[in-house]
């Protein structure tokens, strides 16, 4: 009567939506100020003045159809031309507007590139610790997710990486900042890996395409650097959101880059304009499309982040939590005390602390704390992380 | 190396697409006023002033995560209430927020619902002459179209539905008034169709879903009335965008409802999560979300397409041109003076007059006229289609 894998989708509350229901049951009982969600990735940053800035002076545009009409599928040509422009000045990349697709978030970016390469039997390799809907992504393009996991750093296993990649490899995710580990890729890493996907796309003669979702790109402490993906592979196609460098994550706008270097480029980007098609995206939001362009090089406060940062992960290694410490993204990535991080995530619930525990990013034995949240609430939150810890000292 | 499929979608250039680059051309040659633009079905009549309103309103608001943050999959909470609401209060439907699913826009709706409806060797049956990307959606969910001709006057030929059902049947797409024909089906054509489908459920012993594409629902004439779907049938479901009504096709906004009567509805909705999941559909855009809620009930200036409806029909009618009077939609249905409307068409750019052929359309010997366009424009336009049709008189 319906499609019982879809239906097993939409059914299955996720482990997020857990928690977020047992919180507010929490907060009835307790008071709010008594729980600490630490579940949810939505930016509470606020989006930076030049989104209400431009928002102000587009709507004041006199040709509604110039602010609300469809754009072309590709996006809005003076926003692709901006676009390009910017990865052209920010990272060298000799990028035209032609190889730019604009999407409805990065969701909408990675669904149409999958739904664009794959072909039945195909593989596609996530690297462990990953955002859950990769594997979503992944099946719903008819292929099928090859899970590496990670060193005990959060860093890429290259002997792991190397024993899965097959001739039905199509391609790799790369997500860096990584969700939900804070992990950023070094560039030996990044060379070490680009060379690995190299000597494999030889070996097996075709192409190993490198997936770079990065929503997370300037969201990075101490002055990191994240490679440009580009810069060191020809087969790369990056897609980017402006849901958290902006903080817009519920407008849905980013984009999907292909390299200029990268083999019959025009062809793939035909399969993207023609995946969009097929999964019904018309175009990227219109007035939206237009913001973000008058916005290209701003982002909400990352200092914000980097306050939450500290705070959390020199507090909690204090108490004793061993903890991957993020140089992007706002997530903390922490080592359960016990071996099942769902019996510990249970068990932090009793204190009022809403964490993820790691089985749906694809690795054991952590939770994952988001804290895009108030300083004020990690601060009210730390003495609870410290009698928590004690329960295990 | 990448998908054929999508491949194709993506580089064949749609028939309007080409009427568009002609355009452009012989803009340059004879004069952007010699270029009469009748294929686009963007609309030209502006946003209502509620929308920037809303707009200005809303950007005002202080908590950047409630106007840009994401919303919950299905919707903001309070937006379902009010969309819920209104189809309660104009239809007479016992409709409830848990069976309404904001998307992005109509063809959003349309890929989730049948995503979620599909499995292996479904058929959808679409009433010709139907949107072209029907059948691009129904392949993408894995399905077959299977297409039935007309009458003469675009209604819906009984005969031919009647023996196009089959035990694969899933669902039907219903689009009334529609694109491209401008024809809204009667009531008793309605009562007609859902005899039918209610009849080969009983048979086939399984629900037939209608699926009501309805962004042209309140773009009508004369006091024509659109009879709403789940009055007549229990297994429907509606697509719904304000593209149209609020003159917002570029920011992707619209909804789907499951009826309250609709069989298993509450997995049917939970396959609608499933598949939106699936898809790569995060939420619907949250400020659009926002902004039609503030404006529920209004709609652009329908007396303006009426005008351009009134000035071309009669006109081409004096003319010679054999027209379905549309009662509906912006469009205008005209039969080919020749047998070969695509022969027509080239015909017509001759005078500047971009028509597009109706073959996409899933019908032969028509051509699609789509005055969204300036009233101006299409008095200028006249003596060419005079000129036109005295080729053939």
């Amino acid at each position: 009567m319906y499609n019982k894998k879809m239906h097993a989708l939409g059914s299955n509350r996720s482990v997020i939506r857990e928690l977020f229901e047992f919180g507010k049951i929490y907060a009835q009982e307790k008071g709010a100020d008594k729980v600490f969600d630490f579940s949810l990735g939505n930016p509470n940053v606020p989006a930076p003045n030049c989104v209400k800035e431009a928002l102000k002076e587009l709507i004041e545009y006199p040709d509604s159809t110039y602010i609300h009409g469809y754009t072309s599928a590709q996006g809005d040509k003076a926003v692709l031309e901006k676009v390009a422009n910017d990865i052209k000045n920010r990272f060298n990349v000799d990028m035209t507007s032609d190889l730019i697709y604009m999407t409805v978030g990065a969701a909408g970016a990675l669904t149409i590139t999958l739904n664009a390469l794959s072909n039945e039997n195909d593989e596609f390799i996530v690297l462990a610790p990953f955002f859950p809907e990769y594997k979503v992504f992944i099946a719903s393009a008819n292929a099928k997710s090859v899970v590496v996991q990670p060193k005990d750093d959060m860093h890429v296993d290259f002997l792991s990486l190397t024993s899965a990649i097959t001739e039905r490899t199509k391609g790799i995710i790369i997500n860096s900042p990584n969700n939900p580990s804070g992990v950023v890729y070094t560039e030996n890493e990044i060379k070490s890996l680009c060379a690995i996907l190299g000597a494999k796309s030889t070996e097996y003669g075709h192409p190993i395409f490198l997936i770079s979702d990065e929503p997370y790109r300037e969201i990075v402490y101490d002055g990191v650097e994240v490679p440009y993906l580009m810069n060191y592979y020809e087969n790369t196609i990056v897609c980017y959101s402006y849901s958290k460098s902006l903080s817009l994550p519920g407008e849905r706008i980013g984009y999907i880059a292909v390299s200029p270097k990268c083999i019959e480029k025009n062809n793939i980007y035909y399969a993207i304009c023609g995946a969009g098609r097929s999964l019904g995206y018309v175009c990227a939001p219109n007035l939206f499309q237009k913001v973000i362009a008058k916005c290209i090089g701003a982002t909400g406060d990352i200092e914000a982040y980097k306050q939450n940062r500290d705070l959390l992960y020199e507090n909690l290694t204090a108490y004793g939590y061993d903890c991957i410490k993020p140089n992007g993204a706002f997530y903390l990535f922490v080592k359960s005390p016990e071996p099942d991080a769902k019996a510990f995530s249970e068990k932090a619930k009793n204190y009022g602390l809403l964490l993820v525990p790691s089985d749906s990013f694809g690795i054991e034995g952590y939770v994952r704390i988001s804290y895009c949240v108030s300083n004020d609430m990690i601060k009210r939150s730390l003495p609870y992380f410290k009698k928590l810890m004690e329960e295990y000292l």
